[in-house]
């Protein structure tokens, strides 16, 4: 099956946050592929992944990276696809390196960047782009948002017993 | 005429920059409304304008707000469309505090950041979703992204007089 | 009973910290409940929240959010209460994005934040606020002051012992 | 008449910016003083000053300071009314070091941070306030809150024209 | 013994910090106390100790305190002799709070600011200070100068033999 | 005349600020000596300037610095003569990096850090400190410290005006 | 003449910074190219350019960029000169963006980062590397240390006219 | 045998990091010496193994150092070799500090600035500076690029097993 998405990181010490968008798209049968390909030691194969990505079908490229974070920029050099960037936390700085990498990014090449270790999210932007294109996609997303609501009610229920504790240890 | 992208701030105070989104969009032929909305003076507009707007043909919303920046992300909560978020430099903090605001946005509700001031590349991030669905679009931007190139070599060439004359004057 | 504070928290994960708030609201006899609303997924139930807040009694909002902190700045956008923001470490920007999320609120919309995490301290401020309509409750403020001022010299008399082991231990 | 309100700042170089929350507090016709009043050069009289406001009426204040902004906290420290934190701009920090050195108070003794220079924000939180025991004043603050939205309403209609500029410069 | 330096610090949580200061000073066989005392608890007090501190033979005060690190700056309003201030990691912000609300200082009133948690260094600042009316003192600052480089020079030779080891083990 | 103070500068650059030092001093009646001498560019110099002050009776060094300003640093390695550094706002960083630079200085060798371009507080420290032997130059000192609170007390009679114009204005 | 230094910056508005490691180049006799190409606009020519410089003997890359600075890495990425990065203070946030990007290079591909704007002395350590191999540039900068230390000796010189102005200016 | 490369650290606390400069080196079979010396505790001994290293045959020297991160600075202000800076997270600032301290060099005296803890970097580019005079080294350094791009390939194999989980896990 030709992939709608590229999940592209740096490292494959990068897997652990990035996997967060794979099992995302997996939940909404989007079809993926995951690469290890890097801006900095394998920047022909990068550009060239990149490259091609919407002759094969892709209809969106997500890279995760760290540090100096150039992998999602080198990406969109070269494509005219959407790029999803996902800065993360993998040095003492704390991701600020990560994120300023990514989204100070020059007028003409847009990096659309995500919080810090934002891997969910980008897939989610993924699918809300894929949406456009594919109204049962966006139909699913306006599910999951309903979904995310319901959850978000139900915490708040659980809340309540932990205030009640709270409370009551006051009568005693 | 039925917008596709609906430009959205929270002061008109924003237009100089976001206007860049507006001139961009229409270099391009894509349809689009401007709108002043707030987050935190107009809150009930702001969402009824994003929650009915996948429902008018809406592909993508961009949102430029400077300060606590909450504009994309209360849009963001209420639709299943991209929204694309621009920070502005408008406080002592330079922007820093728009990028924080708009960036760290929580799992469920992606919101995707371009650079500080970034409204061109906003509109051109909503030309590459839209270009999802719509190939000859798609192809402006490849050809966009060519003339961009020339651009730069353009620059290059007329750099060389500027070498020479430093060159020279040390032979004098 | 009807409360005089609200304490509002985007996620269930923020209780620890939001505790605080409820434990100092009941050790001042002070009326609230405790909500679980999230600015982004259920932003129709926060502001029916805050909206609908004065007419049933209340006099304060207590808000507490990590990342991009929106929720004290919604709920602002729909009140003529006070609202008072506690800014939570959440993520690897360790707080600063939620800090400059809820502190640089827009010209009209005031948010009254309090330090990263300081929740005990909300909950004093929505006491100092209850007490400018209810002086036994600004009394039991003072007496609290005192108290605080006693403790804090009772550590000085414990510390004295540590200092005399320093130099004693010269001594020997 | 016995004020209010009580405007102090550390010099009378932070008038520019504190005089919004005189100008505020006028338009709201809430009585009110303003001091200079240093933590640092002046400590006794800013100390006798907040000690005594609550037995003269004085139901809130209002401290603006820059740098390493100390004024809120003192004033803070011997008085049971909400002490309201304006951090100012004053220097190469760009008020990063008054807004640390005003939202960080420890536990016990809170002060309502504003905006950097959100000196009318502090008018209107205080305003707030004092409607916990001032329904009329609420209702004005309710009708500011109308009259505020109205005006965003105007700007975007405004920007109207702006917008119809751009797509007519294209017909040409 | 009358003291010669007074160590104060805002709460107890401190002392693990300042026992530094205690420790350095008791080494160079300087007379000092120790106080817990709160620019924002126990203000009157903080600020009688400092007002009689030059009038009971003290020559230099140390202030520790974390956060918004005001102890330093409210001890310096109201004495004639040095303050050193030690600025304590205490808060998510990592102690640039600490550190900008101690360094930011306005004109008339200096606080010798030390590195974050530099107990030892305010109290060898505080050695140097007296050595300038004691001579002999100044001597021992000298040899412990001389002390220190040795120690450099011993942790030279020992790295030696670690060096060594990673030349040898590529000859095996 | 044997100066008691030295104050160093990196550079004649740095004068503009560094000259408040030298005009606080004389008015103290403190004899000084003010250096250009760069750690960088002419170290040897700067060190043998350090190295040979205590020798001729300087009590106080006084360094001013931009960017990575390891001036003062430098000069207190190699006396046991205290050491006070102002940090100077000189490249894009706005002096965060001078400031850093001199504060974070390691365990043993103390800089003094003062507010960013507080020249002033520099020198009103070195007249501290040299007060220590010098009980004269210490009572001038408290009495700079009361004109500076009776200056604070007639900028407060002179809002007064400034008030009562806002005052006024309504009632026309 | 074949280069020894290729000199590369994003956009032309980066030359007014950049023309300073020409001159300096120059004045050292040092044969250089200046090149505009950018790392997000014209990957392949900037990738081209930098892979077979060192089969046309050159010996070392300068790269200048602002923003998300990723220039530098991608020429690092595919030479193997020393390629040395000069951060450029372009945005809002005062070239933070551009010196994170540059110097949180990966393990196995470094860049040399300099000072903000620091393009001169990017010049000057083109000059220390070509030095390696060829004494006679090395001697020059030698020469040019010293000339250095010439100037800031005759700085301290005129340095002593000013305050000599201080100083008399007291005893009128 | 004379080395190369000097590796300098402010203390064996540093070794940790540095360590890695020093495998590289071998790695690459390049003579190389470790060094403590401190520019705070050995400011002499530092100057005089930076001053003397040309004429020993030393090529470039490597410095790491923590906080107020001086001793690059310091080498580079005597010798006329390429100096390379390592910046550590040694403090509360997480390594802001040392990067500041380092990377902010004044005109005339470069340091190379690597990553925060870039020990291994420092290495691969003092190798890229002998490369300039040593054909075959720079060979070696292409040979590691070639095999750290395979290295990359090799984790993009392994990823696709993880992957196929994720993949599979779905089908069950």
């Amino acid at each position: 099956m030709d992939p709608k998405v590229l999940i592209v990181m740096g490292s494959d010490s990068d897997w652990p946050v990035m996997r967060q968008a794979a099992l995302t798209l997996k939940a909404f049968e989007v079809d993926f592929e995951a690469h290890v390909a890097s801006a900095h030691r394998t920047p022909e194969r990068a550009l060239e992944l990149s490259r091609r990505a919407h002759e094969r079908g892709v209809e969106a490229l997500i890279a995760g990276a760290g540090a100096a974070a150039h992998l999602p920029g080198v990406l969109a050099a070269v494509t005219p696809l959407p790029v999803i960037g996902v800065p993360i936390d993998a040095t003492a700085l704390r991701g600020v390196d990560a994120l300023y990498a990514m989204a100070q990014m020059p007028s003409g090449v847009p990096v659309a960047v995500m919080a810090l270790g934002g891997a969910k999210n980008a897939a989610l932007l993924a699918v809300q782009i894929l949406g456009t294109a594919d109204k049962p996609l966006r139909d699913r997303f306006i599910q999951y948002k309903r979904e995310m609501a319901a959850e978000v009610d139900a915490k708040h229920e659980n809340l309540q017993a932990q205030v009640q504790d709270i409370l009551r240890s006051s009568e005693g």
